[in-house]
């Protein structure tokens, strides 16, 4: 059984106790959440989010620099006020160096992918630190409350860092 | 009680009852899942996700031009061997016209946003074409199976697109 068979048996589960087919569009808690796509995160559970709820925005990382496109969605068409943003313990972005990374898909693809800023993470607390700022400073984005933390994927936990 | 305190106390109850603090940083089930931010949709519940199965990235639209970092971070560094892009109905980016848009921001913000591309959505089964062809294309791209959905947020149903 291939992965999207069993996605299509998960689905027609849930399906078949959906109730949620009347929520509106905009998300009713008005924030926008910033995490990482990593497979052990799962942000409706962590932060206790219902459908309907919130933008849930993730990439590797969760990083800012690539999110501007959707934040300003969020804020101009579907009205959140609020951005929380969340990287965590263990992120693989920790584990990548630009040169070295780039360097290893051209070998492995052929492809040559210095265009790319694959934005790779030293420090957690400084990239949280680093990503908020960066929506802070960028004048499409609202002056809207924006706050940031770790996940630890040890313990389930999120901690709040001082940005 | 602001959003940010709410989820702490939501963080409070999952972090009490984690047991997932073993798990590897690749994803088991080796798939990357291309969705989108809105605040409906939830998709470790709509594809039977557990934590440590799976990359889930996504931004508004799921558009795939925007995703092309984390799809390779993720097949390089993370080995995923399969993507899976699903959009879904009823999504704001059919709302969307790229000049319009531009506009409104300009208006609300001051900000010129002409140097962002937007990535609107006229039709979903031909975004969903779109994206996947996009993915198959880019030679940084490994050569694996993907997959398109649309997900009805009505009926909380996946179905398949020929792609």
């Amino acid at each position: 059984m291939t992965v999207d068979s069993e996605f299509e048996v998960a689905n027609e589960q849930y399906a078949a106790g959906f109730d949620k087919g009347d929520l509106p569009m905009p998300p009713g808690r008005k924030v926008f959440v910033l995490t990482c796509m990593d497979a052990r995160l799962d942000p409706a559970k962590f932060l206790g989010l219902k459908e309907g709820d919130a933008h849930v925005y993730r990439n590797a990382g969760g990083r800012a620099a690539e999110a501007l496109r959707s934040v300003i969605i969020s804020q101009q068409a579907l009205g959140t006020r609020r951005i929380v943003v969340i990287h965590h313990t263990d992120c693989g972005m920790l584990l990548i160096k630009e040169d070295e990374f780039r360097d290893a898909v051209k070998k492995n693809t052929g492809e040559d992918v210095s265009h790319i800023s694959f934005l790779p993470i030293k420090n957690l607390e400084e990239s949280v630190r680093t990503d908020v700022e960066l929506l802070r400073k960028n004048p499409a984005v609202l002056d809207v409350p924006i706050t940031g933390y770790v996940y630890d994927v040890k313990t389930g936990r999120i901690h709040k860092v001082d940005v």
